[in-house]
């Protein structure tokens, strides 16, 4: 399920685009390094294998958007933190299952309606959409059905499932600011956005967040490099093998 | 690439096919774990995916057997560590990347000899047996060919690979003890692995360890139930998230 190689051809990728390929190829890395350290530990052993494709279909996105830009392995493992693009959604640490469910159905409804429109564009990243988010279609179905599983479930699962939807909702904001010069109208992907994570909200008997989509500290926030204190750890934890072992191969 | 569902038909199993199918499921399923460890550590991206990809088809597969005995989450999360039937190969520690190749090279090979064989058997493996050969087929290739490339690489390398090489080595006799009432030539199963890894070794430049295949500490070793020291500490991580949450159904 992963995404393969795709034909960009070998057009030098103009700025505004390597900005954007960066930004979305962080996104997509770092949730896969997200979804990756459940390995082990999910709830059951069907659920590790759902999260781990996930994982393996965002790391194939990420290797591919950010080969755009350079080594993509070099981008990944020598990177300071604040060359990072990510949105900060997604650096949020797993915490429970229905903060993973919740970070995952924020994010992968993002995903699926930006490359359905990117995937119509003449940028160099229509042929990764077009294939991404057949693959993405699953993941946000993955975390719908969790969601309305968890939330339309026991007094204990809804209420975590409340307090993830909840917790994870000032990092919603970001993901409408304008990347690099895509031709995207980012007032109405925010619009679709929140019509779609509210329809499954509303069906999961939970109650939509009504606090701001934007924490005042975020300003600039993962889009200008400034991440939240958690990802830090995690980037260490990322890159240490390679820290430890300079330039090797294997 | 995972081994999703397969036939089995409604059978009550046989107490031996039982203890095999804990056997062959553990160390399916220990493997995966070890090879989940990578997750976010791999040397390279692709590596990762290579790796995650592996350990998917092993959870894949551990799913399937330990159904076959009865819930297979219990089986995987709330069995304490004297009841895990795998063999000591597959819980030793990932150590560096040369140790986690070799660890696959000598497993891997079994694999493919044993499915191979159980696939032309009458016995409740063999539709299993016959869909996993294919996916271990490639993590056998997998392994070969970084064990060629380590072995027949830099002065570093190679010694690297040759320490793993050596160290696990004291653990692949137990491999060809029985299992169950499996009906497989063990002895001639020995000899094909011994020949296949013997080649790929000296292919790769490396010397064939001359120590000892069982370490005299290691007597009844796994398939009784008697695991070494670095298995205690994985496990306990693995259940941690069940057993702080019993019964939790997330």
């Amino acid at each position: 399920m992963s995404a393969g190689p795709v034909e960009t051809g070998t057009a030098p990728i103009r700025p505004a685009d390597r900005t954007a390929a960066l930004a979305l190829g962080d996104d997509a890395l770092v949730l896969a390094q997200r979804l990756g350290e459940w390995a082990g530990h999910g709830p059951v052993l069907e659920e590790e294998v759902a999260l781990a494709n996930i994982a393996l279909d965002l790391l194939g996105q990420a290797r591919h958007l950010l080969s755009l830009v350079g080594n993509e392995d070099e981008l990944a493992y020598l990177r300071e933190e604040r060359e990072f693009r990510n949105c900060q959604l997604v650096e949020q640490p797993n915490g429970d299952f229905a903060h993973t469910i919740a970070r995952q159905l924020y994010f992968s409804t993002y995903q699926e309606l930006l490359h359905n429109r990117l995937a119509r564009t003449g940028t160099p990243f229509a042929p990764l959409s077009a294939k991404a988010v057949k693959e993405i279609a699953y993941h946000r179905d993955h975390a719908e059905h969790w969601t309305l599983r968890l939330g339309d479930g026991t007094p204990e699962s809804r209420e975590r499932m409340q307090r993830a939807t909840d917790a994870l909702w000032r990092y919603t904001g970001e993901l409408f600011e304008p990347v690099g010069e895509l031709p995207v109208d980012w007032t109405e992907l925010n619009d679709s956005w929140l019509a779609s994570v509210t329809s499954v909200l509303e069906r999961a008997t939970l109650t939509v967040p009504e606090g701001p989509r934007r924490g005042a500290w975020t300003a600039g926030a993962g889009r200008e490099g400034l991440h939240t204190e958690p990802f830090g750890r995690m980037l260490a934890e990322m890159q240490h093998l390679h820290r430890s072992h300079p330039g090797a191969s294997w």
